[in-house]
């Protein structure tokens, strides 16, 4: 089973003109909560239970964890008295929020055999009455709590993808190579339109959220930049593009790798993106649907900054900045391959635009730029100061969604971030090169 | 739920006078492979799931494992041609055999979350109704068979203790301290018996096993050895006694400890023996059925040989050789505290007797012999010559079985080994010294 | 010994308008040179020898490097069939340079007792002789060798800094507390004037090297930047401030920390800046000059940047960007306390101008920014390509060179780099907050 | 410049009858002390101070060691208030008296390039002329302390023989191969006689140091030990017996290796003994001469324990027990090829005697022992106590000295120990197997 493309699985509403309604939160909130399970049909108990490796979390964490937020950061400091659903949970499900105290350590996870899943979906239940409780009390919630409410949904969605990720990687530790769902859609194999170069001239352009719907503290505030002349590749580049440079020697020519991307080639034996495999005579790739023969017409999926920046420089190119990303997909509509389509796989690229094609969905874009704050940027007061802003170290940007995100989630000015060595994400490359 | 005492949880009959009939081997069978499913009873499909360390298994691989040896080594030799359950089980739950082909990496058993739990009781099943019927067939099976069936069920009692061992670390990792069985039984509280020293006189003794019955290979051949002159403790050690080690500074006290101890003293932060923990005023210790308080008349339990043998060094004595060991449990009946009392947990003494009493049962006894071959030893032909032999090597030998060893799993000259920092497994301390 | 204050120790000429002369290059080669033997002197061939952590070299490593550099690149390419000093120096002495071939692993630099330090002196006197003979050749050097030699010049400078500060790591791990230099003048006492806040407008900025005298090519290209209004703190932060935020708890307060930062303070145990020390009732500092008192009025030293930024943001201000750190430079004279000065520790702050104090010298300052490539930045062809651009990911920028910078060696559009976690580096804090 | 063979280099006399007289120790003293000296004559002062991996140390580390053995052991005791050459070389030198208090951390022996050279060699003259100075005192030592000067020499002795086995290991992690001697006399071909089988019957067996002369206290008491047949090859295997198995792939069948030994062949991706080099299409070795062709007459040396059990296993034998092979050494002479030969490397065997050939000196001879207490051994009481005894876990017995052994430090009750898979010492095989 898997979320078929008809439900609206993660809508949240956001009125444009400011903060939403009780009645349209409540309905997110629903909306939200039921997909993260929906998620979790196709697992067992036990899939739902283990750890792959330290940075990924089991499917159960996800589930107790997103729940864990409402109860810690809504119910807890609504009036009259929540009592915690177990009192250690505090302590087992705390990501990393020093504010709130201890947290069970994050390589041990998967150690949690108990709660067992039906009791981390009771602790959901639980959770969720008392929230909408909330929601509908004739009060309503005021405003800061309401804010919580919608920071904690998109919190929630940003788990569903890792949620998908980390099952994902879990399964390729599994010689006998299981599907997360047997019945993907199959896709018409195509011919990827020809990659066109887009132009875009300099100037002192405006980036960051502009406060109208939500977004996260790391996109503010909107400030001022100056951009250079640039070009942006049209789509992004296929699996038979990077073939290509895999075939060129890529993996075996120091020359073109940042030198900790060299260290990690060595140091991993990288030969490949994650999840290709060589069987018999070509190249398979392991999905979500099983493992298949590579596609030549897909977005080339599951590599690191390090393998995006050589064969940016293989292909006498380079990654784009966040802020030439940013402008460029402030032009277009965002459309495109997520998670809503059920095809948890980028799709073949389509007819050649004279705009750039799947900046959204399909896979992440590694963007040249390292996270770090934005100007005049301060994190929130308390705990949740600590979504964002502690993480804006050793880690690159990476922009416009893919195909496990959820629709609702992602903007123009979203910023997503991973450590350069990070290839478990849906992670691809799109070329940009200096303007003439 | 707990396996209950009235039950004949894992007897094996084995004829004084020669290998077991076909129907005792099948009644064995039958006994044997139920046990080790009674035993996961009380375990969700999660608490199966879990490999808690390298050295642990979970015990889902425990039920595979045991079920893959008597198709492996019975179903797959025998004539008819065997179909495999699963192509790719050989390679899954093949632990050390070389000679069979590829494993699967140990330290990545509890990464299989498919097949499932109910897909590996099925695969019980079906390797059962085979094994079952060679054993029930007119010609009944020829003598090698049956012995590698008999040894098969030797090897799932082994397992059988290696589940309860690996669970209870797995139970241990979780701050919710969650217990096995909830209801095992309460012992009256003891005042031990004073610890006496029972002497032996020196002389050439034969060791080993004597060939009537089972017996795993590294316990022949049957040899002379020179022993000296020396005593033996009357009983283990008890909490109280290694309490009085741990207050006067054992574990900071160099001069205690082998070399090598002292390092993994200070590597580990070793400050007790595992499974301690400090609550409030006084010493808890985590059983089997839960948190307790530490309880000065049981043996001590969970110690490695670096704490056994520095406990002897403070005591003034030294730990027995396993040929004392051996000669001293020659003369006494194997009765003891095993898993078939539902206990779970070692025992206080009882009564103190002119020969040494619970030699078996309650912990395994370090010695001081380091794991060999006897003189004149050659593991068997083929694959099954891997079962012990290569082991030979880093390790120690203990004596005598736990309170989680099925009774008709051990005798005299059992030899059981685990490398000197092992603390998992129900391990205690008898003291012994040189005869005057 | 130590270098005295009126040696022109690393004076490299270059000429305002276009490259040095070939008489220009003669004088400054040999100049640096033999400064950076001088820095050797007081060293034994065992000090040379000795490499303490993978991320320093030992000496004689650095003295032969150098020498390889401008073999590698100087001699081997001119004209007339160089044949090497020793074939296999090529990849001994060879650091990063995948383009050249081989190399000796980073980490075992100090297994190499052969060559002997003699033997490498005589390795660079046999360099040094053919470089100078091309240098005073009739004809000269063409353009292009020559821009090599005034690159291998200022290499060596970077490469007299990092010996002088592995020296000092390396005599920091015994416990007998030696001293590089015995002597080291004595500064009088200060009371440090008060921080003041300099404010700096906002604005489209030129950044980067104008071309005119040598820079590193990550220095170009010159660019424009929006810079928003900003305010700079008037010198470096203190030791009397650092120890403010250590009693403080600052290293015990999570929130005030980067997520990775208080990892390393976990992983590492710091508790305080390198080479501090805890005598008695206060704070000792180890130095070139060996263990002294801590100065409260010295600029804090060996700080990481993750250091510099919890004390940033306990102090309610954050680091600065390289860029507003280079437009304030840009408008200060390039005078402060360099190697020249034998003092090889910093400096107590003087007297409070209205323009920023101690830019330059003392410590280098760690900015916020992220090491990247300037917009338009291409690294050159060839070998030389190496230098800069394969690091420019992981690392954050500092700026403004040290007391144990040759002072000819740094300008304001100096852009030094080291991991966030680096602390054997000469480095402090400067602070910045947003303009209002 | 190496040992010539015609000084006695560290004959250290023992009267048969009782201890040393004052004058034996003194001479003796003066011979072993020299000794030390003269095996660091071709090593600079580089050489001698570089710690090439943790298991080893600086030759200048074992120069100072040695002589805070008396200092600690002989003058600190002695009446008269000894003032120690520096007070903190008491922590610096000591390697591993828990007993006599704190240690420098082993891993990092190698970073203390103070004391320099001169200033240890200056240590060692201060040191030796007090002792001489003690032992030449009208009244002599006292029994005990005059046993700790033998004690002493004997410890020096096996630094010597340390000394030699660390630099040969730090000289091959220079790519540039270099020699600790050039100029070692050639040794001519010969044709190794067959391997022959001696026989041993069974019976009761004294074993271990008898009293007469100086033993350590590992070779005590002198106990009974029952052994049953065997026999013994006559002498050790050579390399060309060794290449068999390799070209029989012996490093790629894990059913010839321990678990433990599989474990590490692939773990260090051991294809072939230390210091065996492919060149070309044959082999070379790595010897303190330099590089030469591998011969295959010589003794094979540098293998481990799993080697030299595996090698064991594949020519259908076993190794010997320690005291099968102290029976056998108990019956010939102690002669063979030491440290004395100035060869430092294992020559090959000559004609075959009615005894085994080649039991003292070559290469120390792994046995199948692990190393233990003998019955009744206990530690001597104070610091030296940890001489011996705290090293009896986890290591293997090797008997009869090596070719960098002195030849009067070895003897039929020797028991050298180390753990098995350690290779950087000279240690060969020799074969055995039951009796029939």
């Amino acid at each position: 089973m898997r979320p078929t493309p008809d439900t609206p699985v993660t809508t949240i509403r956001s009125g444009r003109e400011g903060a939403p309604t009780p009645a349209d939160l409540a309905a997110s909130y629903r909306t939200v909560r039921r997909a993260t399970r929906r998620l979790c049909e196709p697992l067992s108990a036990e899939d739902c239970q283990v750890q792959s490796m330290p940075d990924a979390s089991p499917a159960k964490w996800h589930l107790a964890h997103t729940t864990w937020f409402f109860e810690t950061f809504v119910l807890e400091p609504a009036s009259g008295g929540y009592r915690p659903f177990h009192p250690q949970f505090r302590v087992l499900f705390n990501s990393y929020y020093q504010t709130v105290g201890e947290q069970h350590p994050r390589p041990r996870r998967g150690m949690l055999t108990r709660p067992r899943l039906d009791e981390v979906l009771a602790y959901r239940e639980h959770v969720d009455e008392r929230v909408l409780d909330l929601l509908d009390s004739p009060r309503g919630l005021a405003d800061a709590p309401a804010a919580v409410v919608e920071l904690g949904l998109h919190h929630e969605q940003q788990h569903q993808e890792l949620l998908l990720t980390d099952v994902k990687h879990l399964l390729s530790c599994n010689p006998l190579r299981p599907a997360y769902v047997a019945d993907s859609p199959a896709m018409p194999r195509t011919d990827p339109p020809t990659l066109r170069w887009l132009a875009y001239g300099e100037g002192v352009r405006w980036l960051g959220h502009d406060g109208r719907g939500f977004a996260f503290d790391n996109e503010r505030p909107r400030h001022r930049s100056f951009v250079g002349a640039f070009e942006l590749g049209s789509r992004p580049a296929t699996n038979a593009e990077y073939l290509a440079f895999v075939s060129d020697g890529g993996y075996r020519r120091p020359e073109l790798w940042l030198s900790d991307g060299w260290n990690a080639v060595q140091t991993h034996g990288w030969e490949a993106p994650l999840y290709w495999e060589r069987r018999g005579g070509g190249w398979h790739v392991l999905t979500l649907g099983g493992l298949r023969e590579l596609r030549p017409d897909e977005p080339v999926c599951h590599v690191s900054f390090y393998e995006a920046d050589a064969y940016a420089t293989w292909a006498g190119a380079r990654l784009p900045s966040e802020a030439e990303w940013e402008l460029a997909a402030g032009d277009t509509l965002k459309k495109g391959n997520f998670v809503e389509s059920g095809l948890l796989h980028p799709a073949p690229a389509n007819a050649a635009p004279d705009v750039p094609s799947q900046l959204f969905g399909d896979v992440w874009e590694w963007t040249r730029s390292s996270y770090g704050p934005y100007p005049g940027y301060r994190p929130p007061a308390g705990a949740l100061g600590e979504y964002n802003g502690k993480f804006m170290c050793n880690q690159m940007v990476l922009r416009g969604g893919s195909c496990v995100t959820p629709a609702s989630h992602v903007r123009a000015t979203y910023r997503n971030f991973f450590p350069p060595d990070a290839r478990w994400q849906f992670s691809g490359v799109r070329l940009a090169r200096d303007g003439r």
